[in-house]
């Protein structure tokens, strides 16, 4: 397989910057074109208010941002978007209409009924609505979404419960990491030595999209699955990891111990196909009861930060409800990491690259 | 009504350093006998790690520690005990048997089927338990118990919402300070930039209190009260304050609006008697859509940190189930000052003092 | 005395806030007008995101903001300014201009010859810069300036030291909250779990300032004192409070306790003249080895943060030498309450009011 | 040359799982038994709170922790001692009379004057002390040291500084991680949203160490350095990494040029001989206003951990002082790093091993 050819639109942001560390070693993806708004004509090491502890990788250190205009990203294989909402709202269909392959971490249209909107191991077959996407819009390229940070997390572990149990409802409670926010994000003014309870459209989207990535894909769009979530998201003075509860009730009567095996033993295409950035287990139980914790589980798993760790599994109220915790690591199983394995995916399925 | 006098076991840990702030200038409770372990015969000034940014109450700094023996709180009214389990369980009883009456924040005894867990607001009718305790026992003094500090806050909030909907099961997700797990209590090494999902022995601890508390007085005895509740607890970076998540399934439908209207207008006999330490309004709902935050909102109301404030009042999933927020402070309402107005209680109806 | 009336420039920011607290029940002091740009139009409640745990003084909540024109503060005796430094440095003028007395927090005109830089304890004369500042510029009105939070706390130390024993050079190593970079002020992505070891213009403005401060009047300026100052600022994970550690070298040798009695009895004019914002004890040494600690001192003494609270004061490397770490609330005995203590003493001495 | 065989003092404390990290893929050394003291005759992975978000290295796990005696370690090349002070003072003369050679991180016996007190980069010929100490004390093993977790970031700049310029004065302040306090350490109740003016006994141990170690060897004692050294060690909510701020006075004039170009070029014993813990670059001088930070600094260089992180360095009051600050990782450079280095330099020079 010849290397994909990659830009990136919003560079400079938080979370485009985990696609530099992402993509700086990739074998098969090679990030070439830096796309950025007022940071257009500046290097990126000047441009970018870098926050990793890893220092920028030095080829993209002098690198020249390039003005965010689908001719700069003529020739190019695939086209990862970080742009805040607003931005992709425009900006994205623009660049599908010239041609090019965009996986967009925005929420802007990650509900739109052609759209796909992809975890790699949870739903691959919705790659599938491209070719309508293509017909109805008279798009030559097109356009794949990822979900939100704290929808990616949920959806691994309420897939394999949801496959082999019947899910039926799902009572969330979040406690969301700060990069979650992006940059500058949460000032600390609010967030030292407290708990805010609230976080901004958050709730809504957590429910639509998962009932949107579990769905079923039909003719040209995706039926929702017929799940109920409620969800309280809360933010919390850590870095990176979002942390969730789960109240899950099930079709299903179980054990603890049935879950637990349903979620170590879950795998995807990504799995099958041994892509790079697929962990070797999506989903990992830990036994210990005092874990998953984020600051030393969102790290975990043989890709670093790409798998879910689950713990506390235990039972519910009644015989087909259980309960458990999760993190995930929100800016790379979150955002970059899902949107790089996408890529991965279509690559080998022939989708994307020549 | 004369002054009743007091003496604190267990005077020198960070829940009795609570007592003295509280007690340090009370109209109606002199608190004169401070007890301790290893600490006795030593300056209170000395012995204590002072933990608050206001400083030792002066007139306590100097006072001598006595030994934990009933002998030296003879004469007393009150004996507030704010000693550890394991402690409480054996040194407890001898002071009730010894005539004292004891009011205890420790978990030792809650559960016990003649001993009163009182929140005043709540259920003031179960200090009618004292008399069959005492015949049973063959005490002459009698001991009283009030609840976890993640029950209190919760029962508050599930008291009115139970008398005006019929509360079924109650869904909580808690995110508590660091300060409830006393001195020297959690490591900064384990929970900074951090969240632990998990306390020891507190989500048991919160089923069986609430349901006791909730419960109806019978015989000598309180029938627990008929209500699910699952719960996940976890630790966070914060000082004072535990915010807690609640999804209600009611037995009667109800509007966002019936229950802000229910908490705001709930009161209690503390409120009915002026006490001194009862706030205006147990229940504060907030209308702001990012509140309650403990950072903010730990001290709110007429008695600071004594009333619980409620935000996030919002639909469930069905016509009968109501999701919010709430905040209380874990070592004011959630330790010392439900028992000192568990004292005003029971002063005010002529069970303590001459 | 009548009351002075006030007009607030800034008003809905981080220190503008302060003064609304610090002004609600203020005996001489009637804030009458809040000025803005942006917010102007709107109701306070609605235009500021308020940063306290306690609530917007009730009646200004509603309060309409004016724009910020010198007409709308016709009649007011004083005008505190709490503008950014770039706004400051041409609306403060016009509002001098214009016959209005200014009081500004911002570091736009701090270091002008003819304006007085003022911490009421330390250089009560420098007001009398006013005369030749207003013949200079031909205005009705004055500006008079309050300095930066992290000098005022060093200065009101350095101050009394070198009265007493001649101060020579000062390395000053700063841990400061940050709530004195304002709001949004500091991401929580870059400060959580962390130290910044540089605060942008900030070491200037401490040399400068605090040399001027302790500068004597002269013909219509200050001559600067004749001090040496390294300083290394740092930003920590603290809200309020800045901490600094001094290693003074003096002009005679000196015993620590020499240092502790000449700091503990420093007394200035607002003590004097029993000002209402005065602290009784401006310099409070605590005798305690592990303190002045921010989180538990920066409300210390009889008007809450307006001290300076001192410890670990010991030996340097000389008998000439000595060191010490002091503590000080920087949002207001840093900002807002020095102004008010300013317009207090100019108030008593006949300089404002009617 | 053959694999070092290697035991651990004190193998479950917070050092000492540091050890177990280095240690479990290291090239030339092989951690063969763990010991300890309550925790002898369990499984390592049951006994040690394990902190790192790295799982236990998996040969470690099951590993059965020996009882602390000399016979336990009977054939091995090395003994590194993580031992808390007290247990050390008696512990390890024991095991070097019992002919093992003990590399000790605790401070009971770092000022022995026949006791090197060892970074290998700056005293490597300290080494030479070991042949008196053995005649003297009449042991067949011996005891070697490593210094305070404070002490080794910054000898390790003063050494290179004090070589080109003359050392004569150091002004110091630190911001010291909580890591540095062991475990369970420092309270959160304590830490959280604040800083610690004082931490017991480590100015002293600043003071003295660093002179010994950059003292000059001569007849089986080491002659401190005459340095003049102030500090202010201060505990801040940072989980690793020590910050500096230094101020330093110098026997000759330079430029702050002179200094990076000075800490930059240093190199030691360890780099000439490419020992496999010795970082390319001991010093590592940035050149961003706003480095070095302990979240992003603390595991820079080669070898993660190894390296000191400077920045800021700038002139000071006079042509012959310069200010910097650094950034050094308290327990891997600070700890258990710098004795494992210490153990290949000894290896390397065949005072180790067979």
């Amino acid at each position: 397989m010849t290397k994909l050819r990659a830009a990136l639109l919003g560079s400079t942001g938080a979370v485009g910057q985990r696609y530099l560390a992402m993509l700086s070693r990739h074998p098969t993806i090679e990030l070439d074109i830096l796309m950025g708004g007022d940071s257009a004509g500046r290097a990126y090491g000047e441009a970018a208010h870098w926050l990793s502890s890893e220092d920028i990788p030095e080829r993209f250190a002098d690198r020249k941002i390039l003005a965010t205009d689908p001719h700069n990203a003529q020739g190019c294989d695939v086209v990862f978007s970080a742009l805040p909402a607003e931005a992709a709202s425009t900006v994205e269909p623009e660049f599908a209409k010239a041609g090019l392959t965009v996986i967009s971490e925005a929420s802007a249209h990650r509900l739109e009924e052609d759209v796909p909107l992809m975890i790699p191991e949870v739903n691959p077959d919705h790659l599938g609505l491209l070719g309508s996407q293509r017909k109805r819009r008279g798009w030559s390229g097109s356009l794949v979404t990822t979900p939100n940070c704290t929808v990616t997390g949920l959806a691994m572990v309420l897939k394999p419960l949801s496959d082999s149990f019947v899910l039926r409802r799902a009572i969330v409670t979040t406690m969301q990491a700060v990069s979650g926010a992006g940059f500058p994000g949460v000032p600390s003014l609010l967030i030292t030595e407290n708990v805010i309870p609230y976080i901004r459209g958050e709730e809504e989207k957590v429910a639509d999209e998962s009932r949107k990535i579990l769905g079923a894909r039909e003719e040209g769009r995706v039926r929702s699955a017929d799940l109920q979530i409620a969800i309280s998201c809360n933010r919390v003075p850590v870095i990176d990891g979002h942390v969730e509860t789960l109240y899950a009730e099930l079709g299903r009567d179980l054990e603890p111990e049935d879950a637990v095996d349903c979620l170590n033993r879950f795998r995807g295409e990504p799995q099958e196909l041994g892509l790079p950035s697929a962990p070797g287990q999506p989903v990992i139980v830990r036994p210990e009861p005092d874990r998953p914790q984020p600051r030393l589980d969102r790290l975990s798993g043989s890709v670093p930060g790409m798998s879910v760790v689950v713990g506390r599994v235990r039972k519910g109220l009644s015989r087909d409800s259980i309960q458990l915790t999760l993190v995930s690591h929100n800016t790379i199983r979150g955002a970059a990491g899902t949107a790089v394995l996408t890529a991965e995916l279509m690559h080998s399925k022939g989708q994307l690259g020549r």
